[in-house]
């Protein structure tokens, strides 16, 4: 089945906003087995927004609209399809009252927002659990109308909560899988899938996607059942998981961060950090999952040679002689570590991250498990927040990788 | 004049790729006072790319395209718009002499690669300075079509550097400037543009923008002269400059972190970090700087209660007393980092950032100048990335303001 993404508002016209709703729904309308043929962007025009509309209903099987839902006279989404489809707009007394109690205290407010409470005639009404404004699904001559708020928190949530389950419906039973891949470059990920024959596959779809959080496979089947539609997911999984090795790193939720900082915990190792080059980002990173205080030990941003000596005793003389990017600076910035905090994993970092200088995206980064220290020297490309954020992610990344070879080496 | 943006690739209709481009073009083309009507995705489909671009051109007078522009048989741009507009596809010896230096020892490569050197027969060529494809700029039927490469990082440079002049020229010339706010939503940044005057302007224009450096104003105005573009932008910078006082932070590259930064080295103060609930980011984000290792001395993690007492000397007492989330323990954060690291300026925090607890989003942030110690107590909403965030930010703000306001007392 065909669909088109339809987002209305001035605002992305001006570049104001950043379109993020058509990328999720795009993903979403993928993974449910649908063609996405076009992803649109118009203004608060109603004219041109017609005209749009009703050359997408010419097109596809499914219309996403997202925008446009507000309480003022510029938003005229559901005017504009109630127009297209020659339906009339009319009060859903469930939402008005919704709205009222959303505006309890002020009447004015209700009396404003009162517009979005009005419908097509035959549209299903979505609530909308985190605003005011509800959205609604309407069935038109074989085809479906899907009317969705703009802000993402809002769409994402009306869109998994109430549409997608609609919209799945008539497309069969799905299951979908993200798995989270780290020390790889996506190229050499395709590659890697190529060569395991996991590429290009119709059902299950494999395809390579990437987000501040990391590099993911996802992983999509479509089967006459759930059940089934699982079973044939999880068996590429399987297969990717044993192919990748270490590189693998979580599946859905788990991420690189999020899994190394569940790692932590469940083996209940204590972690602490020495960032010179990466000033922070490392242990600001891992702060961010909840209920890691358990582990986290103390942490240092030695940017300094004075603060490397004054706070993780690095030696003047290796200083000197080595320049406070070497290997040999690492290593002592770990033993420094180590000493103060008593962590059982130590983790540093120091590099040039100087944009214009030749020197810039050397860094080394090092692990240290109580017994032995690890380092790696990387050269990066890019500018100082690109060296910066591979730093971070390769710093993590080796943490888990020793983590897990101790943890197996300990079952073994 | 009227404008539409047609981006092409069927990673973009698989979400696989989020698109930065239309915001990118969206701000450049209202910024050159073009009229944008639309943004389009299509996918890598001869016939339905070239419905769109046909559609498009009768619409617009300039279709600025991404995307495509490839060495694979799937990227189809020039090939498709050419046909469009029935011209052929000739080879452009400069372009094919670059490319060969490009891929100067590999033979192989540039055969694959030599696709990319063919234009329809009216193109002026645009360099890549960022990659191998070249972009086009045709000229036809009194309208104008811009093909740009689609990697973000190809199409912004080759659009600044050699586009943007040329779709300039036959709109007057023009000037705009950005003007980052901090301390202040972005409803409120309306409302006092309003108040003043400030809003709804035709020319110079008068718009909000969000991105992850923060909020900002742009000006744009059109005029017979760039020089006289220039006054007109400087009259409104001077007015919001003035009405916003110490919430107004930089201009154009001066984002809240970036001016920060400036202003510590430019009067030569040192700084240090005590990070609790923020757990690096701020000495993250500053560290991001260029050239800040000048100022900046050491900086700690002092997540738990353990390394409060044990790095800052923060008491057992003050801790049991008032909880690690007081006024009172950031005071003697703020004692205990001044004493150790003797920083002209410390900054530290400390809150709760708990997903579903009541107390989540209580912080305090405090700043410590040698004399006196001046803290806030925050209530922030969102989740556990947000709360952390808007610490961040906040802190950051109220150092600089602290900086200001010292500076501004010493000249006095």
């Amino acid at each position: 089945m065909k669909a088109e993404i339809l987002c209305v508002g001035t605002e992305l016209l001006l570049g104001q906003v950043l379109n993020t709703n058509s990328q999720f729904l795009s993903i979403q309308l993928n993974d449910l087995g649908y063609d996405v043929y076009r992803q649109i962007v118009v203004g608060d025009n109603a004219s041109r927004l017609e005209q749009n509309i009703k050359e997408s209903l010419a097109r596809v099987d499914v219309l996403i609209m997202t925008g446009g839902l507000g309480p003022t006279k510029d938003d005229l989404t559901k005017e504009t399809v109630a127009h297209a489809i020659g339906e009339k707009l009319v009060l859903d007394l469930k939402s008005a009252k919704r709205l009222k109690n959303y505006f309890i205290d002020k009447r004015e407010a209700f009396n404003e927002n009162k517009k979005q409470s009005y419908f097509p005639k035959s549209a299903v009404i979505l609530p909308n659990d985190m605003g005011t404004a509800p959205g609604a699904l309407i069935f038109w001559n074989n085809k479906k109308i899907l009317i969705l708020p703009g802000p993402p928190k809002e769409m994402e949530t009306m869109f998994l909560k109430y549409a997608k389950a609609l919209l799945a419906y008539s497309q069969g039973e799905f299951y979908s899988e993200k798995i989270w891949i780290a020390g790889m470059g996506e190229w050499e990920i395709s590659k890697k899938l190529n060569e395991s024959g996991l590429w290009n596959l119709k059902n299950p779809t494999v395809a390579t996607y990437i987000d501040h959080k990391g590099l993911y496979i996802r992983i999509t089947s479509k089967m006459e059942t759930q059940q089934k539609a699982e079973e044939e997911v999880k068996k590429i999984s399987h297969k990717i998981q044993k192919n990748f090795g270490l590189n693998f790193v979580g599946i859905n939720e788990e991420d690189l961060i999020t899994k190394t900082g569940h790692l932590l915990m469940k083996e209940n190792c204590t972690i602490s950090f020495a960032e010179s080059v990466t000033g922070g980002m490392m242990a600001s990173k891992l702060v961010g999952v909840s209920g890691i205080s358990k582990v986290f030990k103390e942490s240092y941003i030695v940017y300094s040679d004075e603060v490397k000596i004054k706070n993780l005793n690095v030696s003047k003389h290796t200083l000197k002689k080595y320049s406070a990017v070497s290997r040999e600076v690492c290593q002592e910035m770990l033993q420094g570590l180590k000493e103060k905090s008593d962590a059982d994993y130590c983790v540093a970092t120091t590099g040039y991250a100087q944009e214009g200088e030749e020197s810039s995206g050397l860094v080394y980064i090092g692990v240290y498990n109580g017994k032995t220290i690890h380092i790696e020297e990387k050269k990066y490309k890019g500018n100082r927040h690109q060296v910066r954020i591979q730093a971070t992610m390769d710093g993590v990344n080796l943490l888990r990788k020793k983590l897990l070879e101790d943890v197996s080496r300990e079952t073994n």
